[in-house]
């Protein structure tokens, strides 16, 4: 199979990937779109086609990429379909590591950096390692790490494999209305608060804050009478701009400047950001400790001590949250999804839930 | 006269004076506690005598130390006995520099720099050039430099020139319990959030924040059914209390990691502040514009980027308190300071008040 990538229009770009700790010289900053634009799909078009078993998550629980794709493979039950790796939250200039498993190699790939996979896929190999990235376990090649694309092909090409009561996150009739609130919610907020952070100059840094709180406006009043994004139960558009929420006050708030407010002053997204936390598949799996040590300790150019706060207080995150008064149905037709498997659960001083 | 100095038993110091921009190497941070001891008394017993028009405050909007000077020369109406020199938010190694005033000098000093004051006081001076300072503008020296002593003593010495009205701010009856909570402010508080911000270490650093967070565990619970520290009137106490209060989610909530919690959630602190800073004699001392300034752009080691974030909203520090529920009478047997002298406001984009 070839490599193909996708080019996107902007492309002048200072950060590496996802994983990138570099901010932009004198001016705004603007995020690489290239990925391996290969797809996991049912009719195998691309040399990769869907097979239970066959491939790899790569995730860290730092990423907010890559949190995505670990909440929507939850929410479908896909983890006996999908195996989940997941990489520690710090990394050096060769990226990701398997630094959290024993003897530091991930256990089924048996490698110690994420980059041998994205080397397997091409030796010559020069953009980001980046995370979430889907390994052909055949090959121990990355099959894809375009993370836009990928949550979607969990919900239409793996559809044979979803558990039984899995939720609809891509709903016919609303997906007009999700495409475009999660272009908006990627543009302003979900790459608006690295936009705040790693702004070259006082001047992007300031212009990125009112971008990213027009949105989070918008958000906020959108927020006030309905209880999710779109139509009256989980899609996709919540997916998305929640791995965002959960990180505001811990690491944007600070770390990226990102002050006007925290989420815990905004009573609707704070209440929306808590609902979904407390709904199975979202909260179990963020990890505030491994998010923290990855901004605090990856990003020295702008925190050189690489402390990492101890705050924020996070007790609030299983407090009630009165959601239900909006009415909706949380999974639509479909059920929540059950526990997290024995070996994937976040470690409990790392996060408020019982 | 001679140069004596006052020396705190812990003197192993990183930061000179207050004017400092090092964090801890390796440990703890420890404030240099020497300053200059000699005082401006009725009796001159230092050389120094009390004299309306012969003494200048200099000051600096940003500086918290200073703050409390500029307080209590409001609260106590001596702003025709004292004058008051203003230097800018930034300074170089050189320290303060009097870059807001016309042609870059003090206009009653005439000097650039604030060290030439101190020079002037001792050729061979070598600790901190620090805010505030009471200039003897006889000769252009530093009188002292010693801001613990500074407001007691513009209470107790300067009695004779004090407004009609003025305040007791060091009550005979509260004095003992008065200087207690001002030790333990002082050392968990007002440089509590400094040892988080300089710590040089996370072991130092989350040692820091514990000792901050219980000291305002303390103060929120103790302002919870009582409107001011001690009694039922302002008192020197609340003086030394509302800088680093004012200060904390504009800068050390995010800048100095003391993020377990902003100002704004913890309610009866909050209340407290916003009560304070709608009597006149606090809020109008405060330039939040110089205050973030100061701190970002001079604190490059845990700063490089120098960006000045754009946050917080400032808008709650106007809204009401409902403190007036808890009863008691700001100032006691006398009356709130008149109007801010002309020359002296505060720039009004720099402040909620309206």
């Amino acid at each position: 199979m070839s490599e193909t990538s996708k080019t996107a229009p902007s492309t002048e770009s200072t950060e590496r990937g996802q994983d990138g700790d570099h901010s932009a010289r004198g001016g705004e900053y603007t995020r690489d779109t290239n990925y391996i634009a290969t797809r996991v799909t049912a009719d195998g078009r691309d040399g990769f086609p869907v097979e239970p078993g066959r491939y790899r998550l790569i995730a860290a629980r730092a990423c907010p990429w890559a949190n995505r794709a670990v909440i929507v493979r939850r929410l479908l039950g896909l983890e006996d379909a999908i195996s989940l790796g997941l990489a520690g939250p710090t990394h050096d200039s060769r990226s990701w590591t398997f630094d959290l498993d024993p003897g530091g190699r991930d256990p089924v790939l048996g490698i110690e950096r994420l980059r041998e996979a994205y080397f397997r896929r091409d030796p010559n190999y020069s953009r980001g390692i980046t995370v979430p990235a889907l390994v052909d376990t055949a090959t121990g090649a990355v099959a894809t790490n375009d993370f836009a694309q990928l949550t979607i092909d969990l919900s239409e090409q793996w559809s044979d494999h979803q558990r039984e009561g899995a939720p609809d996150l891509l709903p016919a009739e609303h997906r007009d209305e999700i495409d475009a609130i999660n272009q908006r919610v990627f543009t302003e907020v979900n790459n608006g608060v690295y936009r705040c952070g790693f702004a070259g100059g006082q001047a992007a840094h300031e212009e990125a804050y009112e971008r990213l709180w027009t949105a989070l406006d918008w958000l906020e009043e959108r927020l006030s009478d309905r209880r999710y994004l779109v139509g009256d139960s989980i899609t996709e558009a919540d997916v998305r701009l929640f791995p965002t929420l959960v990180r505001f006050d811990a690491v944007y708030h600070g770390h990226f400047k990102c002050n006007r407010n925290k989420l815990t002053e905004l009573p609707a997204l704070w209440a929306y950001a808590r609902d979904l936390f407390q709904t199975p598949g979202f909260g179990d799996t963020v990890d505030f400790q491994q998010i923290k040590e990855h901004y605090y300790l990856v990003h020295r150019d702008i925190n050189p001590t690489g402390i990492v706060p101890v705050g924020p207080d996070l007790s609030g995150w299983v407090a009630p949250h009165g959601r239900e008064a909006l009415g909706g149905r949380p999974f639509g037709h479909g059920t929540p999804p059950g526990p997290v498997n024995e070996n994937e659960r976040v470690e409990p001083a790392h996060t408020p839930l019982p």
